[in-house]
């Protein structure tokens, strides 16, 4: 058995604690399966004397985080404060003394990356940056490096599955269902961050990165939240055997050259396994040449999910410390166009609410004609002044249907367009 | 970039053929993963000449397999041939030449793993081995390296569930549903193998020695086949909302100190996820003390999803060669007790053909109250001639089990025993 291998550890919250448990409860096994004692030899918090979940010796915490990544005595850091600063400060000096670093941050990831992976002098891990103890990066990173990756599609944020699978199951306006969730812990009192997508959004790019060979940003992503999501929208969906999910989708375009990432609510059918993705679980399909289609499930985030997978990278970073190596570094080399939204390919759901007038459908669809979006099914609900229009496309371009959609509300006869959303998922699973 | 890595490839069938397509095709993508060109310098077959699903070059085939993995210009031998021999002989006279290897070869690591894991100088990658190309070893043995698996428990048999699916869905006796499955090419002229569990009993060791670090070899697991399983069982489990798959499942027991392995059919209610997998597919969900729940789903078998995993292994392989390293080892040290299936705690299913007399349900309840095996539910069906008592039982010892059977064999009111099976993922998944 060699020397103790050195952990600093920067934030001590629901992650956090869990780290030091499982370091504590697990130790012998983490050595065992490293070859060298896992000690932890520093805490870095906020404040001092806050009651934590878990015991950690007074000795061990500080509230100089930037003194404790600098230590000389200091092999590994594990930063699971979350945000841009000052993690990204503190990742950087760690680097810089030569530190292999372990991180749950996927803003700071999906932000700046190339930042952090350009500073690595050692390895950067982050496997629980992205849908909590699933492991997606390193089956994306090592076990499909001898693949082509076609798409990814998934539920990656727990917060946002629980609130539509609370509002598909009971009924329940967007509101009440969000209030649910932030009772119950699943939302954080400001929800921003999940309801609006940005979490989404930031574990989108840094999925489409490691798929694709290609550096991708959050700015890169298009996003759109789940606030605008009714009751009705989601009533109307169910009535057509189908539910909404905040999708995570990182694509290949048709040619292979450039591709799409984008996160937003969208239809898929009832008879798809993401549909029966119940609660706070996350899980994502990845479909590639070779392999074909594989799914991950499992809880997307939580103290101890979370904690085992940071866990998991520490075993490895460590391992590879021991032997004097590193593990796989940003892989970037495709340098791929990532395409705007509106080349984007797929079907839509648009709902019209029309005068009940004879020739509405007939002005309806040339309309869809004309942006040359292949109407698949139409169907009449209500009469009089609550007559609405419901229209499922075939596979068009985003940039089509928008202009499709401005048109029709150019319209007369169309008093309002009442919802467009996307549906995916279609293909048999 | 570096100098070329070379590549023996042992095996040119289904999956062989499928490496070595890969290799050509993605030539460019792999030297970027990996840092330097892989490059295919010999492929050994049995016979010359023969018509192969891929072209490869007349001056690359031999039929001396040995020579070609002793030549000194070779970094990594693949093998795709499976069985003990002479894969066995094959692969230790590659490591004694210092190559990595990368092997499919469940057989070989379920019979004699010690002695292939001993002699390994370099990598031993495997992932190909178990469940095709869904990634299972990396997660289990690198993500889950921080973490307490309590259980793995899964489909690992495509062939197995193609003919349990056939006879869910449509009625079919098992000999129907195996020979629709020859003829689909799902299952082999001499289906032995798959059909009496003996694939699925290698993976079963695989995935229980990398969960639990401890050796387990074929040998150590109970296993059962599906030849037993007729039409009437499975419209029975259906009939109570059940469906029959064949499962492997690896699991600690209670006090953590050993661990039980068991191939056999089992009942999972229809809800459960594992009851939605159709075909041959497979999926496997793996219980850790921190990680909770994960899944994991996709193709088990066929010639490009094996090939996606074992370019995979080889990628990973040569980037640990280019870096003068070596993955992570095998990890027995663990070392815990295999208990014999006796000790295996579970829920049963038994179906009894009996008397329509008063009294014999007492009778019945009184033998399963001797052997402590509790009840759950009991229903009556059919009237004189016909009558069958089936029994629901709470989580009982199959020792129990079996003891209790026996006895109720002996009643002179049981004509017969009409089936017993276990009853799994009764549990909220």
């Amino acid at each position: 058995m060699s020397e103790p291998l050195k952990v600093a550890l920067l934030g001590c919250g629901v992650v956090g604690s869990q780290v030091v448990r499982l370091l504590t409860e697990q130790a012998d096994d983490l050595a065992a399966r490293v070859g060298a004692p896992l000690e932890l030899a520093g805490v870095a918090v906020r404040k001092l004397g806050r009651k934590r979940d878990v015991a950690v010796p007074e000795s061990l915490l500080t509230t100089d985080a930037h003194a404790l990544v600098t230590r000389d005595d200091i092999d590994i850091v594990v930063e699971v404060i979350g945000g841009i600063e000052p993690a990204r400060s503190l990742i950087l000096a760690a680097m810089a003394g030569g530190k292999s670093v372990v991180t749950a941050n996927k803003a700071l990831l999906a932000e700046d990356g190339a930042t952090v992976h350009a500073a690595n002098r050692a390895d950067l891990y982050f496997e629980a940056a992205v849908a909590g103890a699933i492991p997606l990066i390193r089956p994306l990173r090592e076990s499909l490096a001898g693949d082509r990756v076609h798409r990814v599609l998934g539920i990656v944020n727990g917060t946002t599955n629980y609130i539509l699978d609370k509002m598909d199951s009971t009924g329940a306006s967007f509101t009440d269902a969000l209030e649910e969730a932030q009772s119950l812990g699943y939302a954080e009192a400001d929800p921003t961050a999940d309801i609006e997508g940005f979490d989404a959004a930031a574990k989108a790019a840094i999925l489409a990165g490691i798929a694709f060979h290609t550096r991708v940003t959050a700015a890169d992503v298009h996003r759109e939240g789940i606030t605008e999501i009714s009751a009705a929208d989601v009533a109307s969906a169910k009535a057509m055997g189908y539910v909404i999910k905040l999708l995570a989708i990182c694509a290949r375009s048709d040619d292979g050259r450039s591709v799409g990432v984008r996160v937003h609510p969208a239809m898929i059918p009832r008879s798809h396994p993401l549909a029966g993705v119940r609660e706070a679980y996350n899980a994502v399909f990845v479909e590639a040449e070779s392999a074909g289609r594989l799914m991950f499930y499992g809880a997307g985030a939580g103290g101890a999910p979370t904690a085992s997978a940071v866990l998991g990278d520490l075993v490895a970073v460590a391992r590879n410390r021991l032997a004097g190596t590193r593990g796989p570094s940003e892989s970037v080399y495709a340098d791929l166009a990532v395409h705007p939204v509106g080349e984007t390919v797929t079907r839509y759901h648009v709902s019209l609410d029309v005068a009940d007038k004879p020739g509405v459908l007939a002005t309806v669809a040339d309309v869809f004609a004309q942006q040359d979006v292949s109407i698949q099914t139409v169907r009449q609900e209500g009469r009089g002044d609550d007559a609405q229009l419901v229209l499922v496309t075939h596979r068009a371009s985003d940039a089509a249907l928008s202009l499709t959609v401005e048109r029709l509300r150019d319209l007369d006869i169309v008093r309002a367009v009442a919802s467009v959303m996307r549906v995916e998922g279609d293909e048999a699973p």
